[in-house]
């Protein structure tokens, strides 16, 4: 910190939605009104972030002066559902595939993931392309489906046939009876637009970290049906692979880069996938390239048609200046509905918090529940952190009040941040170096 | 703070037991573990606090190299309980009345407390007699009766006696009926002895405040039972002052202070009960002096028979040494089951706050429930306070946890303060004042 004090704190307030219960935006509200009520003077700046799961299509639209198109599709379990899209400016759309083929919108009655589709997500890439859209964002995350992004594909104008040239039935189920794709009847504006999915590359398509696997349970497969999806995702990415990666396409074209925020490229530097003249590199590997689970395999299905697979905060947050904002801050606060051991693994508090230590900045972070592995945030660069349930609750009170606790929690939290600051400096404790002789 | 750093912390851990889970030791030994984790270097002073309730005497004797002694009384709904006195050293006993007539004794089932008793109390104090004891200390808290202390008074020989002579039964119902009291065959020996009930002084016997309507229906009490308790003790305290307080009786006796802690008086300085010549100040009002309504109204009781009513703090931790051990440490940390509108008025994290203030010590409360008007902890001293909840949870399961709980809030909480240790002075921000230069 270069700043002369005394000066008002400046507070970057960066917080997720808290699932079921906060947008991210009133997650933002909740915490800054905590802040204020113990350091009114303070600077706050109000960060709110989306992954590419619900309520990303309306926040970017917020934060860009674009607009939400609503438009009915079809949900995940095959009714028509109401949705939108986003228009965030000159042929830029945002497709959300939570606000179509979303876990919500699934009914807990049926909550059968052999069966459920992304159909709809194709259909918004459509509707997308119908509004003249030449670069689309896709929104991964809060998917309640396991189809590898079939269903999107067949929206889109795929064939998937089994042995006898019947067209498969919707739903990862049906993956294990796929034998050829026909992609004749692609939509060929695919091949002049630019897909951007925004994924979370820790989310696979295949293997021991599979997304049939690791997400199959919590969207209520069985044991069975998670082997029955895990085979049939294994099939669908030799299907796709040979029948679109490999084979002349309609689809082939230039894929420009231009206007993609710079720095887009996976965590690891490894993958981008995508095929057509300019990737250079071959053919993508579907079943374990990063991204190609992303959405219960939507991340695979759109990238064998042109999709460019990136990392999701790069995509969707490059427009908000995150680094300067966070850098100019005297602390940081984050937040998500859980901290846990999948925290680390691309959350919105880790994503701040690796930036946020870039900058050398402290950061707090705040969350409903403190799960299993919760301490683990320390090692992505969270210094502190806590729970907002003030008591022993249920859950139902939680979400039905977690704007009155995250205020609350806020405001505790500056509280003791607070009393630090009467305290010597913890350097002296763990480092043994001399602190300023006039501070006593 | 006068010290040169570097050195390490020193903290002072001096928390409550946590009701129907930790003992006031175990809640220190475990804000000391979530500490140590984060500053391994820090002294830590474990001063774990009692204020007359459950756990008192274990806890004095542990303290003070006394011993407990098991014996068997009358429970506070007429059955023998398994109980225990405590004897500190040469004619020094510690009567707790929560383990012989607490709430805890009272079986969910016979929650009545028109008819529990503290008939139990009369008879340890009879045993410290029995044993030898010219001071008896009497840990009020905890209770489960709201019987004016009528029971402990027959245990010790009073008659209480209805208008046709015949002896009233047992429990604050019966006092309606009450016309007189025959102190003929009360215990001699209460004459020589000392005896000193360690009271909250907010607790009075009768009116708006008073015990029957402020505690009876967390003691299971309707509202009609209210209202009888209520008019009961009203009668209590006026037959007691005339048969008891003005009538020549056989207590007469010097009151000596000899021993008395230094400092013991009321925390409002008005009121000392028990008569006799030392007193000098006339009859004590029964119904609204402060501490007459302690443990259900048996502070009222035993005032009329000569003990001496005094802020429980200044009993019980007068051989602490506690305000020092507060003033030699950098940080105090203090905690009990709850901080809610109760705690500012004479619970232990308020006296800890309130005598850390007078050392200028920043003190943070951590609490397993925070309720309604927690914040008013703040305006007796605590800088900050924390929920040690991690999550939606049961209560069940946080009584289960709550020392895993409390070690991993206290690690919380200790990193929350040290992020503050890295922000400049919040002087600056609410008083504008200059800090040094030196320090950017």
């Amino acid at each position: 910190m270069t700043d002369r004090f005394p000066r008002p704190y400046r507070i970057a307030v960066a917080p997720s939605g808290f699932k079921e219960s906060l947008s991210a935006a009133q997650a933002a509200a909740s915490i800054a009104e905590g802040l204020l009520r113990v350091v009114p003077d303070a600077g706050i700046d109000l960060i709110p972030l989306v992954d590419g799961g619900e309520g990303t299509a309306a926040a970017l639209a917020a934060a860009t002066g674009g607009r939400l198109v609503r438009l009915t599709a079809t949900g995940p379990v095959g009714e028509p559902v109401g949705t939108h899209l986003a228009l965030l400016g000159p042929g830029t759309a945002v497709v959300e595939m939570a606000a179509v083929a979303g876990l919500s919108l699934v009914p807990p009655d049926r909550r059968d993931p052999v069966r459920t589709t992304t159909y709809g997500a194709g259909e918004l890439i459509r509707a997308a392309l119908d509004s003249g859209a030449r670069r689309i964002l896709v929104g991964c995350g809060d998917s309640g489906t396991s189809d590898g992004g079939a269903g999107a594909l067949q929206a889109l104008g795929a064939r998937l046939l089994d042995a006898e040239g019947r067209e498969l039935g919707r739903g990862g189920g049906e993956l294990l009876h796929l034998d050829r794709i026909d992609t004749g009847g692609l939509d060929p504006r695919l091949a002049r637009a630019e897909i951007l999915v925004a994924c979370n590359p820790h989310n696979v398509l295949c293997g021991e970290r599979g997304v049939a696997r690791v997400f199959g349970p919590q969207r209520g497969a069985t044991q069975a049906q998670v082997e029955r999806l895990s085979a049939g995702l294994e099939r669908w990415a030799a299907v796709l692979t040979r029948d679109v990666l490999r084979a002349p396409c309609p689809l082939r074209r230039s894929s420009g880069t231009d206007g993609v925020p710079s720095g887009a490229a996976w965590l690891g530097g490894r993958f981008e996938a995508g095929h057509g003249p300019g990737d250079g590199g071959g053919v993508p590997d579907l079943r374990l390239s990063p991204g190609t689970g992303a959405s219960g395999g939507l991340g695979a299905g759109l990238a064998a048609v042109g999709g460019r697979l990136l990392p999701r905060f790069e995509v969707l947050l490059g427009h908000l200046d995150l680094d300067a904002r966070l850098a100019a801050a005297d602390l940081v606060v984050t937040a998500e509905g859980a901290l846990d051991a999948q925290t680390p693994h691309g959350k919105i508090p880790a994503e701040v918090a690796h930036r946020a230590k870039r900058a050398g900045r402290p950061v707090l972070a705040l969350a409903g529940t403190l799960g299993h592995g919760a301490h683990e945030v320390r090692a992505v660069g969270v210094d502190a952190y806590s729970s907002i349930v003030p008591a022993p609750v249920p859950l139902r009170e939680a979400l039905g009040r977690a704007g009155e606790f995250l205020a609350d929690a806020a405001e505790r939290a500056i509280r003791m941040i607070l009393l630090g600051t009467r305290l010597p400096s913890p350097l002296a404790q763990t480092a043994g170096t001399q602190r300023p002789s006039s501070v006593r």
